[in-house]
């Protein structure tokens, strides 16, 4: 089984491509990780890649999360953070979910045709590794980035997975994985201060949308494993 | 002074651009490495992107050099290892030169209207970071990868160029150059060492390309900063 890593989703149309992979699609902060808070208290998710289409579910009685560039649309009922979601309010609840880049990226994902597409972050990677070590084929690492440019809270957790997969038997002939394992292994003592220099991280200070951060970067806070399927994400 | 890293031409268009900005180019791995060996010893070269414009040159009777995926063009007079051109039969000489992704990224720079576009590799590194300290305007480091995915080799450069820049003053806000520095700190004690596990180091020993890995990989070799001027690259 073969891991690759794709840093942004500009470089998706250039990866080496197996027959059959599952994507696992990555957007630490925030996305992913409000995905994960969202499907384990019970939520199934529509994601969308446009404001407008998610104006259109709100038209029609849909419940909307979104935001674009740290900005909660100003139409929708939630807005992106994990913390938001972390409620059994929202349990059986189908919630419309659109962000500057995660969303996008699983679009993206689709044009592809992997086999299975699953939502990774730091609060699931472990379910997340023991799901894909039980599917045993190739896994592709798609990380959202910030607006296509390469980030490193996404990295991070593509080289904690892939050392994690390296660990059950999983190989790579991929540069972008070996980075991004030893960027991890730079960084893995102290997340959070090692992220102090990450741009995101002061963008989203800036827009005072710092509180998640703990919550975020503290491993397997969840135990299920999003998955896409016919449109929505689902408990696995 | 801000830098800038990229990781593949791929990303370029997506670049936070500043107003006015030096472009280096960089394909360790073996474009540029050439180059500076190739200007080193007398010789001005014509960055072309595509084997037909090669073979136009050709047939009006200019040397050439040249490959395409680790194979030299049949019409060529070089292929593309410095070692080729540590001669000083090529002083004065004007060479035309083509590759896989090198020259390709140098066109690719010219689209954004750098102020300046210089070569850089290990071999010049020094040479490199005089001229950028001494020019005293924001840099982006351009790195040629392999067919627009991310390659080890060309990070690692730029993580070393970064490193001397930020030892003079330079600093960033790009999560690229952070994560190319760290990378470059985890391998800079062996660089061949650490690069066995860079695809494009396994694709040129297959070719019987590897001769040339302990020069390429020397800092400080050659003392020239070659620039693009007027579509050649001279010694600045």
């Amino acid at each position: 089984m073969n891991i690759t890593t794709v840093f942004s989703p500009a470089l998706y149309p250039y990866c080496k491509r197996s027959e059959q992979y599952i994507c696992v699609v990555v957007d630490i902060l925030r996305a992913t990780t409000t995905m994960c808070t969202a499907v384990e208290f019970g939520a199934e998710l529509i994601p969308v890649s446009s404001v407008e289409e998610a104006r259109e579910y709100k038209r029609k009685g849909f419940l909307v999360a979104g935001e674009r560039i740290e900005r909660t649309l100003d139409f929708a009922d939630f807005g992106n953070s994990a913390l938001l979601f972390r409620t059994d309010e929202i349990k059986g609840k189908t919630i419309v979910h659109t962000t500057t880049n995660g969303t996008r990226a699983i679009a993206l994902a689709q044009d592809y045709k992997p086999k299975q597409t699953v939502i990774g972050a730091f609060s699931n990677i472990n379910a997340l590794k023991d799901f894909l070590v039980k599917a045993g084929c190739d896994v592709e690492i798609l990380l959202s980035g910030w607006q296509n440019t390469f980030c490193l809270e996404d990295t991070l957790f593509a080289g904690a997975l892939s050392t994690m997969l390296f660990n059950e038997g999983f190989t790579s002939k991929d540069d972008s994985t070996f980075a991004a394992v030893d960027l991890w292994n730079a960084a893995k003592e102290d997340i959070l201060q090692y992220l102090e220099k990450a741009s995101h991280i002061h963008r989203l200070r800036k827009a005072h949308f710092d509180d998640v951060f703990q919550y975020t970067f503290t491993l397997n806070t969840c135990r299920c494993v999003p998955v896409l399927r016919n449109g929505k994400i689902i408990k696995a």
